[in-house]
């Protein structure tokens, strides 16, 4: 079932060492068939090196393993909600990269200090808020899912493909898995420069201006888009 | 004697360079058959490429050596310290790694700021206090493994498998020698993204909410645990 | 037409991925043959894995496509203004390299600290204004050349090979397409080593000696250069 | 002539690419035949890919050229310097390697945060002071030599193998080729500690306890040394 699609995850999944996105396990990467409302997800605690195609889950849009000889990733239950909530994704990604994880243990967004970022995201990258002791207690990462969504109320999850949950790691997505992956990078590389650029500044420092990310996220995603590096 | 456990240390010591944990052979991996009560640990000096099974050293718990063509490393004492202090521990690594060091230059525990850590420590991440003049003088590496044991006389060490001996580096256990070079992985990992943590807040930041660290660790090694990524 | 120059330039173009100046496609390299006034240039969006000497783009200094299967890279006119402008360069490279962005994203220039930079620039390394709204939403990539030949009114391009286009990134040039690679290394080395320097001084330092960076640059550079490491 | 020598030399230099102390050819390894008073060293300006035993260039103690078909590297009066006045010394080393570039273009020397540097640094890593323009604009390169010597003239340079010369980059030395470029590594490795201790500290911090140094250097250089990890 959905072979071609678990070939797409797995090798999609593979790319998180490959980036060095990744230590261990600590990472997995989803993707959807929207004409079957199925899933196919990375399978819980497998060693990269020993994964194949054919271990990966398959779920439902509510959290079921339809097929898989093991259990989903822990973190499925936030997957199925972001894919049930943001109807023009069809890939997700999760990691714990280190530099977009720095933003989320300190609990600051990313903001947009230049083009690599505005290229594309439309706006900064939000964290989200502190979860309650009782959403930690509770279903705890379908409630993830649910202040992931909550802070997208007021954006457009396809504008800014990407959150920082707070005091763990990145969510990215993306048309399908691969894309969410390439956003990942992205991510992590505009992360990594938005920090130095915040202490080079010694904290004090302005965001560029507003027509620079339009020019720049237009340029590459509106419908005149023309741009090619 | 012990080839099986030799094997395994050996191994287990090549992991050091892998991981990019050390630099030449500032570092050191041991593990204890509990049975016997016999520890195997890397010999004094030797260079990683030339290192084989066959040259680890053989000692026991009052730190004599039993067997072993070369010296064990200076740092057997500590080791044995702790196989003796820590019952539940099979597998003992030191290591110079460069984040984990710098806290211990700083005289610094590495607090919890993200998930990441709390997958692994229930708690921050200890630093010794300093170590007297007559204790440097005298036995000075048993010494070490005395003040890491008094960092822990009110914690459980399998809560927290690693310490930072101050103006030194780090220590790290598990359940063989392998977990305890996991360990340091991670320990390095966590106290990287730790330090960036704390210079983006500018030196001022709270630690993550206790819920968290509650759920992550315990859905990983509580009794129930169901956690893989 | 142009075959050799085209080799060179597909060549310099995959130096940037071996310098880990670039990822995915995110740069560029171009070289003019100053006899024609035609200019060789990176493709638009082609893999590197999957580039050729053969899918380089020619254009002329009016910016007109000459030859090619391929759009020219959307940083075209960029290039084209500096090729008209500067007239000793004969290559151009243009990246958003991590250490050098950053400084752009600060909006900062990178000051003289030490002999590496002076080897190579002879003035710090300075970054453009902020574009007005008019030149953004205009002849967005031209004007990224005008501000750059403006930044440069009073100071020799040959003497300064790089400047940084402010929340953007660097461009660097030479006498052809290797030396400006070569320059966009350097540029690199010394804005690392530059903020780190900053950082260290908690911010509060002065630049080097100008004896000093008079005496560096022309053991390299002047008519009685007599430098080599 | 010294061909034994030349091949230490040449092995030597190519060490500083494999543990990436150098940029391009930001480098260059010499060494002394103290029976003769000939020295070996790098010759100016070859690429490291080119460069074989036989490129090495022998000179004399008064810094002449005995034997060679290249130029010597330009900082070879430097060198030679070193060999006149530090007479236990059998290499040396020049680099612009990141770490301790850093601290020279910051003009701080590296002080003493922990054991890593202890085990082969008695002291702090000191950093010249500014050269006078006259130094600057007259015979630089063996000015160069003096200011580093003048730093030495109430210490050991055994003791502390390496200096930073303000400004400019690091010269570490060792009883030959090969021990002056280990240091070099542990300097880098040290320098990098101590900007990250310093920086995580808000930049205010201590020393380690002398008593500390003391027993870390000793152990491993004292006359009763027993140190091997």
């Amino acid at each position: 079932m959905l072979e071609e699609l678990k070939k797409e995850v797995y090798e999609a999944n593979m790319l998180l060492p490959k980036y060095k996105l990744i230590t261990f396990t600590w990472g997995n990467v989803s993707a959807i068939d929207r004409k079957t409302g199925l899933i196919v997800i990375k399978p819980s605690g497998v060693d990269y090196e020993k994964m194949g195609p054919e271990d990966m889950v398959v779920v439902n849009l509510e959290g079921n393993v339809v097929e898989g000889k093991y259990k989903p990733s822990s973190d499925t239950p936030t997957h199925v909600k972001l894919y049930n909530e943001f109807s023009e994704i069809g890939g997700v990604v999760h990691t714990h990269s280190r530099w977009a994880t720095i933003f989320a243990q300190a609990g600051k967004c990313i903001k947009s200090y230049g083009t690599t970022q505005a290229d594309y995201f439309y706006n900064e990258i939000p964290c989200t808020r502190d979860m309650t002791p009782k959403e930690i207690k509770g279903q705890y990462e379908y409630n993830t899912g649910e202040v992931i969504v909550e802070t997208f109320k007021n954006a457009n999850p396809i504008h800014v493909p990407a959150v920082l949950v707070k005091n763990h790691g990145p969510f990215t997505w993306g048309k399908d898995a691969v894309e969410a992956v390439h956003n990942a990078v992205v991510l992590e590389e505009v992360a990594m420069m938005a920090w130095n650029t915040e202490v080079l500044a010694n904290h004090n420092i302005e965001t560029m201006p507003k027509e620079l990310i339009e020019k720049h996220f237009m340029r590459k995603h509106g419908p005149n888009a023309y741009y090619g590096q």
